[in-house]
Parts: C-alpha cells; sequence; structure tokens
C-alpha cells in the first residue's frame, strides 16, 4: 500500500504522532491524529492534530502562535504510529508554558516537574490542555 | 497524586510509551505499557512493555540481547504518555534490523524506506514485530 493508505489507524480511525524538535532532537509531545488531520498536516506544512476532547481538527499554535512548522514526517515499521520533525515557533509546545510536555521525570519513585518557561501560560493557551 | 497513581492510563489500562536514544535523541519506537510493565521497567532498569498482540508482558531485548536500558522517565503534562530516555543495547531497536523504527519517511507522496541496519533480523527476531 502506498500513501496514506499504508496508515493503520486504530479503531477510532486514530494514530499516535510524536513531534520531535529537529533542532536538537527534544521530544516536545505527542497527539493524535485521523486521515484528514494527516492530510492537513501534509498539505500546510503545519502540525494539525486531532482533538480527541473537542472531536475536533486542532491546529497546533493557532491561537498561541506557537505552529509547528513540518520538517519531515516518518511512518513506524508497523504503521501505526508517525514521527514528526519540526520547527517549533515561539519555543514552546506545552500549554504549561514549557517547551516539552514531558517536564515530569521520575526521580527517587515520583514525578518531579522542571521550571516553566512562560510566568502565565494561562493568557496564551486558556485552561485546556487542548488549545 | 503521586508516583504510579500520576499515570492517567487509557480504557485498556495501557500509556503509550515513547523510547529515545539517550545518546544522541533519536526516536526509536513506540510501545505501550501497562501498569504492570511501567513497575517492571522501573524496578528492572530496562524497558518491559505491554505486548498487544500477545496479551503479555514484553521484555524488550530478552531474545535479541538488544534490551533497552534505562537511563530516564518523564511523564507528559497530562499524564498519558511515557518518554524513556534509553541505552539501546547492539544499537538496534526495529525488529526489521534497523535501528529505529520510524524508518519510513514521507517524499513526494509515498513512503520512502532507508536501508536496514542487519542483513537477516529475522533470524534474530523471528517473524512477528513483537519480540
Amino acid at each position: 500500500m502506498t500513501g496514506l493508505e499504508a496508515v493503520r489507524w486504530n479503531a477510532d480511525g486514530l494514530v499516535p504522532v510524536i513531534a520531535q524538535d529537529v533542532s536538537d532532537g527534544r521530544v516536545l509531545m505527542l497527539a493524535w491524529m485521523n486521515r484528514e488531520a494527516l492530510a492537513a498536516t501534509l498539505e500546510r506544512g503545519e502540525a494539525v492534530y486531532w482533538s480527541r476532547s473537542r472531536q475536533a481538527l486542532w491546529h497546533k499554535g493557532e491561537r498561541s502562535g506557537h505552529t509547528q512548522t513540518l520538517r519531515g514526517v516518518a511512518l513506524d515499521c508497523d504503521g501505526d504510529t508517525v514521527l514528526l520533525q519540526v520547527e517549533q515557533q515561539g519555543g514552546v509546545a506545552c500549554h504549561t508554558g514549557r517547551r516539552s510536555c514531558f517536564y515530569q521525570t521520575w526521580v527517587d519513585g515520583d514525578w518531579q516537574p522542571s521550571e516553566a518557561v512562560l510566568k502565565d501560560p494561562a493568557h496564551m493557551y486558556g485552561a485546556s490542555s487542548d488549545e
């Protein structure tokens, strides 16, 4: 199978998508796409996810300006996960104001948060983790 | 919530887990863990996933020797995805003999595979994508 037909969507018609900063390899976030979102991402050259909470296309950064410019797209061996190489506009992928969503690290039996990048991210993103 | 209680498992009791090579940031694979798998990973210091196809714990590399030594564990902002920093033993994470499972890149409307690392990975891994 070729093109988007090669993607193995799950029972909900979605695949997990990893966004990685192309500048230094930092893993920024994991979100989901349906076929329409992946097609829109490829056409637009910016990450467009599927918001599971809102059940709608989610053009990442549309409000905040923190869009993700596409630099590369890869599919894994069994076709059920996508990896995006992106240029993260504004340097902040997470709605908490941090560069990466993976800011809680396991230390001595619990998760330790790192510092936020922005002091008041709610002004930029609102309360929801989906923009 | 603290510790493993902070993880938000999906309806099947699983979370997606990204494995990243700590040496250079290459994203190696995405697999899944249930609570037992994550606890085993933390205790053992090597990645132990949940095989959805076999419905069993999957100690990655147990047969091939390509284990993943744990160097760091992070949880994302909404607690439903885990990121592992690993030292990939043998340098090969994918059952196809490639370093990373994300070896198919999107070029001109289709996925283009990169070259394999091992010439005959079936000898090492068998036919299944789950070891």
